[in-house]
């Protein structure tokens, strides 16, 4: 499958089968996300699976507001992996410190879209969830205090395997080329480029 | 190409000949990068991209330090792509605010890794660079002042289509299932799976 085709398959998966996932296809992704570059190749994450059906619903409950939708399809959800971040290597801190940019977010953002993409290989859907009681959680899963969770990812089968029509900004809107706002490769460049992805 | 392979052959590339890329290879990776999940949808990102080489010798200066090594292969990156952070739609910033969590730069680390795993299928090779003279870059590419660059990427045909080892943690290092720290898969499927994937 092209990259492009992969990219367009993921969606986040809100309605998931009552259908255990076996752990070599949790493992397969969790090998992707092994792969994923860091900065200073710091690596700096841990993944934990609950795929314990009954712990998973504790989990979900946590993710969820009272009297709101808000995240209520976690309940569905077979297994939920919480992302810990782990701390960076010594240049990574350094470098992060120095440029106060928190690299080790963008390098827990890449491993778990590789994680993502690769559950979509596998037949598998997954949501990523920002939102949640991050201390309960760490409570849950016995991740020390002073760690974070950046993100829950649930993973499962899901009910429907087709992507809903993917909403996203025009391609010639996110690009400039030379200078910030200017767009100077012809319009119907990127439009080709969309046409010919078009299957 | 499977994702896992495709993940494998994406390197840190810092040798690129000294060949031009092709607009519709650079759009191609662009167009992988519009279709990455974000918080909220919120897509906060806008890609300039600096592919005269001259101008892009320019900008690699403002990602080094004089009388260091840091970086110096950037010189020779035909292509120099720098992410814009843009403002995240009201539901991320608001979610972000009361989790005080920067979800964007989740968001853009996400969409610079689908950039460069396009790339590969382009047969190309990039780098990510956190390291630079933001503010430098910013006057540059006419970036406004109050908006942030978390990434560099450089793009070009790598010298090198093969990418070395890669140095990674362990993948039975990396998870644990049910609760932090606590690996009860067989150490022997962590294995299995790592030795079906070899080729």
């Amino acid at each position: 499958m092209s990259f492009h085709k992969l990219a367009n398959k993921r969606f986040s998966v809100r309605k998931y089968k009552n259908t255990p996932v076996e752990r070599e296809k949790i493992l397969s992704c969790l090998e992707a996300a092994r792969l994923t570059p860091s900065a200073c190749n710091s690596q700096p994450w841990h993944f934990v699976v609950v795929d314990n059906p009954e712990e998973a619903a504790i989990l979900a409950d946590k993710t969820t507001l009272p009297l709101s939708k808000l995240n209520q399809f976690t309940r569905e959800s077979p297994v939920i992996v919480a992302i810990v971040a782990e701390k960076p290597n010594l240049s990574a801190q350094i470098g992060g410190m120095i440029k106060k940019k928190p690299y080790y977010l963008m390098d827990i953002g890449m491993a778990a879209e590789h994680f993502c993409l690769q559950a979509v290989e596998e037949g598998l859907g997954t949501c990523m969830l920002g939102w949640f009681n991050e201390k309960a959680v760490k409570e849950f899963l016995s991740v020390p205090a002073k760690k974070s969770i950046p993100l829950l990812i649930t993973l499962g089968y899901p009910e429907k395997e087709l992507p809903p029509n993917k909403i996203r900004a025009k391609l010639e809107d996110i690009y400039s080329f030379g200078k910030y706002g200017h767009l100077d490769t012809p319009h119907s460049s990127a439009l080709d480029v969309r046409e010919s992805l078009k299957e």
